[in-house]
């Protein structure tokens, strides 16, 4: 289903060690998230809470998620990868994030509330950006007026939260996200499982495959995923930043969800109080060959490049039609192949070319897109960040410096 | 009406040997961008096709620009910055970029020859995403069945290029790119006057303020630039990436516009045989507050930032409702700002929690967004990309890494 390679190797003895690590970590329940996959009790509120309002789910024609970081970037990513499935209703898809008064304009420019659910996506509530969009909703389109306004406004948060008491007393409906689960680490939660399942996706099939990758990982010892991160720790000080080179526009936020993890899990001062971190890029293939590609190549030997693919058979329309133009006669070489085959070729190529100049390189090629094989990827990203959060002695699974701007704008703004 | 800010300073004796450099590059036409601001003739074939085809431009409702890299990413950033002026012609701009199937099936979904307008822009035409996307719409559309459907094509492409060749055969319009401009310093060419012009937007206002930034620097010596790329070298061992931290969704597209200019541009190989570069990061605030900035502010201190912003002055809506939820209370300290101020607020106390860590910063204030404030801010990026090679020691106008992976393709397909 997906084909994972990472040609290069550490000492078992490393490998050992690490992975007696994750396993421990694992079972102290620093983060909730290595159980999330085996855990049914979103995917039965999802289905339960659709049963129970299917008039109302008929009704819609827009679902608009407010939440930010980790309350979006995982959902978007999933649907962004998704969305041609059959299975997907179509319901417009709309994620109010930021304070940016223009993309809040855009977003809400068509949205009425009687064919729409809003569903407001917070650990606490209190995150300035998702408080101020609710409260922005909550006015426009009057959603606490009465028990049929209410209705069309979900909520998903922690357990005992602000969030969860102020609509406990509204007499809203909510869902818990388990309180050990950080926001970037929560879409196979409620976080993703509710909205999903809504969307119409088999949220069970995503779950599945999660829980797939984390067998192969913890029960058959998927060591690709160790090797990779030893390697990668080892290279730190002199390949300080990691590629991610998708090559599809399926991709796009999925990329973005990738960046979030790895950089924010990763970016810490450690337990020698020393600054660490790996930056994350996230490119797009064709496209960002013309962009970035020539930095790789020449630039500064600071990189290592991991190419994420599709099976270019599941796509064989559009082609490039047999047309020999005069003058441009050295383009004919693609006539009459499909685009999916030409994007596959300039990846290899690409990762040839990479390869040739010593570069880290490394593939993942997901043969097959569905719910299953997303959840599968997931994971198999969520593990390679923990097990770099072990190697380099930090906590992946809070945003302390995030905390610090907090201070100065409440003090800015009072 | 753009306030620059950089407070770090080196000797003046390498402020003046960088400006002779400077002064002597422009001089040499190694590169023609300098020229063009004050090159009428870009905006003369431009009023003159849209004056001698106002039929055609009436019945239009589509622009379908075919072109990747500097012959898209300028154009997409100009038009997401400008487009809520009134002059903008309700055009749908589309952008038909690269090899990726469900892109090309996406973006023409909607798209009937009659009523498009189709410019392909290459500087040789043998760009194989171009010419391959070329040829799908020739085929598709039928282009070249008539002279009333070859009126929907335009070229812009180099002085005798391959793709100026078919065009004068076909008796196609065509306009042209300086040779000596190169793809991501060609926006105000052709490559951007003839499309913005025909969106209706000033392009002679444009590059009036490209003219007037290239004469503060040329004339006046503007020389906070100077100071940042001196800084930006001296730096560069140890601050090897640079992120441009925007604060509006409007500058997405100029995001990724600066990332091609300064990855492109500046990853090479020395006059030393050396691999140099720095590593451009793009991002949008307040969204990736919430996903790359723990990084910057714990992890590696291998980062500058420059802040990019508008003026919230001129958004005085949406605002943030007075609303006080019950036990939501410490959000209260937003209630009735505008979505704009807390936006700017938000970007004050990121920048002063950065620079708190010690993390080299600037600041770049848009006051006025209009045709000339943008021409300024290209040729800002511009000349500090251009200082930067020369104090690299590179050539920053040549690509050559992106030439190997060509070779390799057509290995590949044949």
């Amino acid at each position: 289903m997906i084909n994972f390679s990472f040609e290069h190797k550490s000492s078992q003895a490393q490998v050992d060690t690490l992975f007696s690590k994750i396993c421990a970590e694992k079972e102290s329940q620093k983060s909730g998230y290595y159980n999330l996959p085996f855990d049914k009790a979103a995917l039965d509120w999802a289905y339960q809470y659709i049963s129970t309002h299917r008039e109302l789910l008929e009704q819609i024609s827009n679902l608009v998620i407010i939440g930010i970081g980790g309350s979006s970037l995982g959902l978007k990513a999933i649907d962004c990868l998704l969305n041609h499935l059959p299975c997907r209703k179509k319901l417009n898809l709309i994620f109010l994030e930021h304070t940016d008064p223009l993309h809040i304009t855009q977003s809400l420019q068509h949205i009425k509330a009687e064919n729409t659910l809003f569903i407001a996506i917070s650990k606490s509530g209190t995150t300035i950006e998702t408080s101020s969009l609710l409260k922005f909703v909550l006015h426009t389109y009057k959603l606490l007026q009465n028990a049929q306004n209410k209705a069309h406004l979900l909520i998903i948060t922690d357990t005992n939260s602000p969030l969860e008491q102020w609509a406990k007393l509204e007499g809203l409906s909510y869902f818990n996200i388990p309180p050990n689960v950080g926001g970037r680490f929560s879409i196979l939660s409620a976080v993703g499982v509710i909205p999903l399942a809504i969307l119409g996706f088999d949220a069970h099939a995503l779950l599945r495959g999660g829980g797939k990758m984390m067998e192969m990982f913890f029960c058959h010892k998927a060591d690709h995923i160790l090797h990779k991160a030893l390697i990668y720790a080892a290279q730190a000080p002199n390949t300080p930043i990691n590629v991610l080179f998708s090559y599809s526009s399926l991709f796009r936020h999925f990329n973005a969800w990738y960046v979030q993890l790895w950089g924010e899990s990763l970016g810490k001062i450690n337990a020698h109080a020393q600054k660490v971190g790996l930056t994350p890029i996230a490119l797009i293939g064709s496209i960002d060959q013309h962009s970035f590609l020539q930095l790789i190549i020449q630039g500064k030997m600071d990189k290592s490049v991991t190419f994420l693919s599709l099976d270019p058979a599941h796509k064989e329309q559009p082609s490039i039609p047999a047309l020999e133009l005069a003058f441009l006669e050295s383009t004919n070489f693609v006539n009459a192949k499909s685009f999916a085959t030409l994007l596959d070729k300039q990846r290899i190529a690409t990762m040839q070319t990479i390869r040739n100049e010593g570069i880290l390189t490394d593939c993942i090629e997901v043969m097959n897109l569905c719910e299953e094989s997303v959840g599968m990827l997931i994971v198999y990203f969520e593990l390679l960040t923990s097990c770099m959060g072990i190697l380099f002695e930090i906590n992946a699974y809070d945003q302390p410096g995030v905390e610090y701007g907090k201070q100065r704008l409440k003090a800015l703004l009072s």
